[in-house]
């Protein structure tokens, strides 16, 4: 690709002309034409290079252009690029085994999909049949995508507009200490009253009915509350004592995100279904996929499973999950997410806030931090209103704007923006970016009080 | 990847432990190894070559490893493998371009989605809201994919399980002369009955509250009927006239299939929304899509779209279908489809339909072909029955078999044969594959009257 500013302008034309994005009016948007990339930046057509706070969409954790990743799908393209699902071949056998290895407890057979959507689509069908029960639990603060089943299942304002029922979801609030929705003081209080708020919404609902209670092991877009200790090992055993599947949704937080290669193991829980994509090959090539327990999977041993797609298992992205998880491995990529976490970006994020009185809460871990922007400290009065429109979003467009201006590309949802560089990012990197949000957050100051 | 036994063995053995299969009973199943394919070929580890009458699920319309998309694969990986889809990338913009130059009419937007599944939902979303509608009303003889939405309009028995309701879906019938739904008994009368009953069933069910009619232009699993001429014209003009969204599903009969760019070129119409995926890149790198009329996309341009996929416009994804389409252009590819359907496969096909009694009906187009087979002509009574057990599938397992013991690997669904090789299958590959289905058939006749 020539780095032209002529190439540029005709990339930017032919977008306009054709592309239709994401989430977006399409009138509304100036999307940047972006040139070419590596590691932990990007660059356009006039020579602007980015620092990346957001990993694409959080998902690639190994930066961009890693050269082994991409020399293993180049030889996967040359050797066999595609081939149907119904067959066994090598790098989606080989995928399977490794992810099958690194997934917790039981979680061995998995079942392959384009993206993280699919992976939910299929992880609620395979918890229905399974229990023969119609009702899903997912909590009010999170995202699982954006396909029927998927988005009516998330609790974030892109349901809204696709919410036609939504027959069989019930949503409940999940444990969140800052602005608590039980009134509690402390972690442990907020731990035990969440806890009996699912109890008795399960008992109101009908545990017969239940078929499984879906939850991301940390709520990534929804603003990365860690749960507190005790409270995934609290719904497992909700689940356990009224036969619901407990499904995670590890799609933002699977293959070393939060310092782990899966969340679950910061809080010693093993769901009876996990879903990925994203970080289980940086999403080099669409893959995503359900990594489903031996007794769900012996539900399926003689009955045929009513669910599949043409690209399951996709030769192509199976070889680049492979590459990716052998590059994880080899370099140490989890432990490194786990080390910057603790050592640079925490305290950092956290030295940040004691100067900004923008900054109402820093919370997270490895390479996967939030921090909620505010009015005012006190009364936590969030920075923008919950699903700003354009005109209500002056502060944080600012913000924005601010980031880019100092070489940062941010992540921001609503009130937060999200600190989820690449898992592989350096210390001076990870010092740089920390370094533009100091500047970007003395704008956020002026709203605040 | 070394063509051993020992290699297949173990290939064999992990996807036995870990891969869990698409619509199957996981343990009732014995997926082949395949080591390799080349262009109309694939071969497992014993060395055992077969003729691809598949196309994988319908999908590799150029063949196995086509050497200028490998290429260029190849190249993309190497510039900028993948990158998120709010920004504008080349491979997005041109091939965006690239599709919406060859869409019928004014469908000139693109939504990149990952797959069929996810563009019909995308398709459907668009029209509900395009409209303010709730219904979209689709065919019983249909397949649209296996995402809540779309396995729902769905008219096959993979809906069947998923079916919570159906909310919104309505299914009517379409023209089938062979097993006419309207006891009709010609293509014309047939046609007319079937405008009939779906101006009826629009009336009865109010055409205010309909959004969608979605079709499968030629519905390609479900039996590739091939719809009589006004037929389509008359679903359009009932469309306009109620204000319905027009869908065609042009996943599998799309990018060069039907001897065509696009199956709706045969019949004159031109959708609201066409959804792709499969030939788009041959399967290379997972990729589907909706083009959109300009009247819809307007409808979203100060208005957010509410969907969106992490790997909408994958660069990869959209790099090898920039250079499938120059390659089918460059060699001619969707008209060799025409040709060597009217001048190989159909009258060859034909030949054997009176040769062998077990062969009811032969109808298709391009390389897009079935085979009914039936227990008696007069009677047609189906080979197997509607969505049969093992027990009951004794005679199509006999004929597959005979397939592959001939080295030809056949498409079969129910009591039907599909003849859907590649689009660059060659005449003497399409007459190897024509002299292994007579062998076949002649199985299949002990069974026919």
């Amino acid at each position: 690709m020539a780095v032209s500013r002529a190439t540029g302008a005709a990339v930017k034309a032919a977008d306009r002309a054709h592309v239709f994005h994401s989430w977006s009016a399409q009138g509304l948007i100036d999307p940047l034409a972006v040139a070419g990339a590596k590691g932990s930046y990007f660059w356009d057509y006039d020579g602007r290079r980015y620092l990346d706070f957001t990993s694409g969409l959080v998902y690639t954790n190994i930066g961009y252009q890693h050269p082994k990743v991409v020399a293993a799908i180049q030889e996967q393209a040359a050797e066999l690029v595609t081939f149907a699902p119904a067959f066994a071949v090598e790098p989606r056998s080989e995928a399977a085994r490794l992810i099958a290895e690194r997934t917790p407890g039981d979680l061995d057979k998995i079942f392959f999909t384009n993206g993280g959507a699919e992976a939910v689509e299929n992880a609620v069908r395979m918890a229905r049949l399974h229990t023969g029960r119609p009702k899903v639990l997912a909590a009010y603060r999170s995202y699982h995508g954006g396909t029927h089943t998927a988005v009516n299942i998330t609790g974030d304002p892109r349901r809204w507009p696709s919410d036609t029922g939504t027959a069989g979801v019930v949503h409940f609030w999940t444990p969140f200490l800052y602005r608590s929705p039980f009134h509690a003081a402390t972690e442990a209080e907020e731990c035990a009253r969440a806890l009996k708020h699912l109890e008795d919404t399960i008992a109101f609902e009908g545990p017969g009915t239940i078929a499984a209670i879906v939850l991301e092991t940390i709520p990534g877009t929804a603003g990365i509350m860690v749960p507190p200790p005790g409270y995934l090992a609290g719904v497992r055993e909700l689940c356990d004592r009224h036969g619901i599947v407990f499904v995670l949704d590890e799609v933002m937080t699977g293959f070393g995100r939060t310092g782990k290669w899966f969340a679950a193991e910061h809080f010693g829980v093993v769901p009876d279904l996990l879903t990925f994509a994203k970080g289980v090959n940086s999403g080099y090539v669409p893959l995503g996929g359900v990594a489903i327990s031996a007794e769900i999977a012996a539900t399926f041993d003689r009955r045929p499973y009513p669910g599949g797609l043409t690209y399951s298992g996709h030769p192509l992205a199976c070889a680049a999950a492979v590459a990716t998880i052998r590059v994880m491995e080899e370099e140490g990529v989890v432990e490194h997410a786990a080390t910057i976490g603790e050592t640079v970006l925490g305290p950092g994020l956290r030295e940040l806030a004691e100067r900004h009185p923008s900054v109402g809460e820093v919370r997270g871990t490895g390479v996967f931090w939030a921090l909620e922007l505010v009015r005012n400290r006190e009364t936590r009065e969030p920075l923008v209103p919950y699903n700003p429109g354009p005109a209500d979003n002056v502060a944080m467009a600012g913000f924005a704007a601010g980031c880019k201006a100092n070489g940062l590309w941010p992540f921001v949802n609503m009130n937060r923006t999200h600190v989820v560089p690449p898992c592989t990012i350096s210390v001076s990197e990870a010092e740089e970016g920390l370094e533009a949000l100091d500047a970007a957050l003395s704008a956020a100051d002026a709203y605040a009080d």
